[in-house]
């Protein structure tokens, strides 16, 4: 498997973890140490310990959103690698929203296993039905 | 100087031309190739020739805004950096409102010169007075 193919299948289990409220999972898949991450409408947190601080208080909430990962691209550029997606969150009536996300993975020289070292996840004025498609035009 | 310090320099110089408006400074700081960015509400661009084409709509505009960088922190992994920071917009009434972002850097290996490749940049429900606050929490 390429670097791209694996960092894309660490981006999955990150999206599968959020998805399922895992936070042991969560964990795991984070790197130590330096690692920052931006929720959507949030400062910047800096640090291993606000970073997970904040995910076991979203996992752990009563509104966790039903979250899936779509049109993932992956840029690798030595042992960094960036993906982009699209996030589609979906309501218990069904409406859907759409997010796009960075997120950033690291893997030690010689290692094939990638962590992640930040997230940022913003609101994108697109229409969840439109995502599939090449060129996806920013809504009114 | 160090990693940490030419990479905010390069940060830096990413607003001064966003704030100035100078099409030609953007065009040479960001990479050739391979290069990403995510607008405030925007779907994610891919490729250089979509990310400066949407740079040269923004700075020609009748509504570039008027943004500072506040609070820039750099982390740095090999050739590659992570730039976070808190963007003020500032409206002709005077009106501030705060955004967050991620900028990536890479230089090729003995080289001191930073390009950025990503650009993500969100809303964030931050008081712009708080910014220099040490924890800065989320307005209600």
């Amino acid at each position: 498997m390429s670097d791209r193919e694996t960092v894309l299948f660490a981006n999955a289990a990150f999206y599968a973890a959020f998805a399922t409220r895992d936070v042991k999972a969560m964990e795991r898949l984070w790197a130590s140490g330096d690692v920052m991450c931006i929720h959507p409408g949030w400062p910047p947190l800096t640090g291993r310990e606000a970073v997970m601080a904040s995910w076991r208080n979203i996992l752990g909430g009563q509104n966790a959103p039903d979250i899936s990962c779509r049109k993932a691209v992956a840029s690798i550029y030595g042992t960094t690698a960036i993906v982009t997606c699209v996030e589609v969150i979906t309501s218990r009536d069904e409406t859907q929203q759409a997010l796009c996300a960075t997120n950033i993975f690291v893997r030690a020289a010689g290692s094939r296993e990638w962590h992640m070292i930040h997230h940022q996840s913003g609101q994108a004025h697109i229409d969840p039905k439109r995502i599939e498609e090449d060129d996806v035009p920013p809504m009114n």
